[in-house]
């Protein structure tokens, strides 16, 4: 039986930090991380394997960082875990035994009950190199291949599939536009542009309307949808979600709530020597603790840091998830942190947002420009930021970072209006018209109007 | 006599948005804006007007603004303010009366005692687009351009001139590295790769050097150094630094601070009907409250915000200098917020820094990947950011302003290592890399050992 003081389960966008932040902590400690990949995939960078990145294979994390830190790496299957004696069995019949365990187990995809769905060419967005690589292989030959999802990974598998193809490629999305989940119900702005982005190179669209049966013998050849159109399809994507990985720690008798790991602020479960992290774990709202169903990489990171920290001795608190999410295209990035505004109403606030849009450069035509907008959204009550939206060019990216970051601590639209501002021709807007800063004079203004 | 509720001194970073801020928090009031200029030029772009963009009228900051928000535009010279009558005399004899008056005067180039400082071809780096269209004209025949100030603005001149001209261009700075103010003592890696760049790019860098004389009969042709070196040139541009100006003030009597104009936490001069901002403004640290002598375009506009809002009830407050710098060249952008190592140490705080570096996408081989490198300095006493630095592509001139905000928020190494960061393969570091949380965290492992 091999023996470690922490043991990690899983070795993706929670598991490594976890062992890592352990590592960093409690540098005493011996750290042993299973996983059941010999290679992890970049998670967030699945949809770039079919265009930009071009395989599986120059899309994995490496794991220099982990040996560079001691953590012995097992690769095998976790099949059970015995509580009562700290302990893990493997796959391979050998046992590990722990101090403390990280659960980051991660999630799965969700496969919709759609009649046909077992077909061949019907594919989940698995984190698994050879199931990958065959969809990359069916590609070669898809003519005609639907998305079902038009969410992060559906447009940003749409633009990609659609690189370097003679394909055509439909998005189905069951809600008024894409990316309404995190953009709110309503035009947003960002939506609408992804939306034209992908018409203009030639994707189609369908939304309103879902699946409601996948046609074909052996494989598809078509899908049925809810409004009655057929549309041929000799590959299918499902990209709906995702479910939190909680076997485990379910047989094992761990508490569990809404679908996933229940876990404290401290980001313990309800055995004190084990903590859970990253898609398994359970989730609150920053803005409202109500459970969350938002699954992100960088959320899970987050997790993993604040529970790797508090192994031995309680450090960090997790505040709760804000959710901050970006995509690009082309030269398009959007992005969004903390709630929108209908989002927002939804939850019970009363709010006010304020907008503005500037170069990103300046003088504008300085190389590199994109039109930079910023829309902030104000708690009225308090004045808090809980919410910004931003579309600009790739330096939009880091700018929801730093919108983040005044959401976390909870600046309000006059520390935002007067906040110090660092500005260059070649890489920001000018410092009079900056539209984060300009975003929140408006809402002042909204907020007295 | 005209007469406006509100009437601001100047046209550029401080006096445009201090004019616009006074019209939103005021929408009642009339507001008039006095310049001297036709046409304003975008200060931090100046440097471009000799290579990226060519020439000063694509470097100008439209009126528009102004126009729609009905600020009305006088261009003549204050010639005279008396703050008993409330008026203002300008140089065509018209006279302005003010309910509040903002000063937003701003400031000179500093042209230093050097004996032959008043020969043709030295130039300083003034905001007037005929004198500098006469430097544009120069350059076209200078083959030894000399350049005295390795600071931001010295080494996006070295660069910038040094594009589609068969020149020379030499760099002379008297500290021991280019942009040695902001960066610190010692060698900041940001300092030496700007020097590098502009070594690779052809330019020549003395350094631990001043101009002793300037050498020519008219017109120069040759500087003497402190080392005993006399290099040719045929043009001198001289970027040593600014000097606020504040006749106008200190003709009637308002108190002077520092060289400036003496403005209280609120933007308040010592006549409680005019308030100043800008680089004629006196300012103090963010970390200790002594004078700080740092002018920025953005801390104009900061200042600007407070005190067009302040103007007829107080409303917010200036927490002071954090200095928040960038600058980029070709793919190479570097930039810092707040205080050096050296210049913390300097000021009597015991530090901790961490660094980390990662890929600026994920996986590496992403379009436009750089290596993003993130050092963050933290006050040993209570944990706070008291200074953080970048290098990376062009989205670190948004990360810094991240950074920004978490040194405004006096956000600790556990805030950081544990805030939630939105991450995308095209336009950020992974989540797991992320390096200002892992900077952050890097910093509490150096803090226990």
């Amino acid at each position: 039986m091999k023996q470690a003081d922490v043991v990690v389960i899983g070795g993706s966008a929670a598991g490594i930090p976890a062992a890592l932040t352990a590592r960093r902590h409690y540098p005493e400690k011996s750290v042993i991380l299973i996983r059941s990949e010999k290679q992890v995939l970049i998670p967030c960078g699945i949809p770039y394997i079919y265009g930009t990145v071009g395989a599986p294979d120059k899309n994995l994390i490496p794991d220099g960082g982990l040996q560079s830190n001691k953590v012995e790496i097992i690769v095998d299957e976790a099949k059970e875990l015995k509580p009562s004696e700290k302990k893990v069995i493997l796959a391979s019949g050998e046992s590990v035994s722990y101090d403390r365990l990280i659960l980051a187990t991660g999630s799965s995809p969700i496969l919709l009950p759609i009649p046909g769905i077992e077909k061949k060419n019907v594919y989940a967005i698995r984190k698994d190199i050879p199931y990958l690589q065959t969809l990359l292989e069916a590609l070669k030959t898809t003519k005609n291949l639907v998305i079902l999802g038009g969410g992060f990974i559906g447009v940003e598998f749409a633009d990609e599939c659609k690189k370097n193809r003679d394909i055509n490629v439909t998005v189905v999305e069951a809600l008024e536009h894409c990316l309404q989940i995190a953009y709110g119900e309503g035009t947003c702005r960002c939506s609408l542009e992804v939306e034209d982005y992908l018409t203009k190179k030639g994707v189609t669209i369908i939304t309103g309307a879902s699946i409601e049966k996948i046609i074909g013998d052996e494989s598809v050849t078509a899908v049925k949808l809810s409004n009655g159109k057929e549309i041929p399809a000799d590959a299918l994507i499902v990209s709906v979600g995702v479910s939190p990985n909680i076997g485990l720690a379910k047989e094992a008798g761990l508490a569990i709530s809404n679908g996933a790991i229940t876990v404290d602020t401290t980001m313990r479960t309800s055995d004190p020597n084990i903590f859970a992290c990253g898609d398994c774990a359970s989730k609150f709202s920053f803005f409202t603790g109500q459970p969350s169903a938002v699954r992100l990489a960088s959320i899970a990171t987050t997790e993993a840091r604040i529970a790797g920290a508090n192994l031995f001795e309680i450090k960090r608190k997790n505040p709760g998830v804000i959710g901050v999410f970006s995509t690009a295209m082309g030269n398009l990035t959007v992005a969004i942190a903390g709630m929108s505004e209908s989002a927002a109403k939804k939850s019970g606030f009363d709010v006010v947002a304020g907008e503005a849009e500037a170069s990103d450069r300046h003088p504008g035509g300085m190389p590199g420009e994109s039109k930079m907008w910023v829309k902030l959204i104000f708690n009225k009550a308090n004045g808090e930021l809980v919410g910004g939206v931003v579309r600009g060019g790739p330096s939009a990216g880091e700018l929801i970072n730093g919108i983040s970051a005044c959401i976390q601590s909870r600046m309000n639209a006059n520390d935002i209006a007067t906040f110090q501002i660092g500005t260059h021709p070649a890489v920001t807007s000018s410092p009079i018209a900056y539209p984060l800063v300009n975003a929140a004079e408006m809402a002042l203004k909204n907020m007295k109007g």
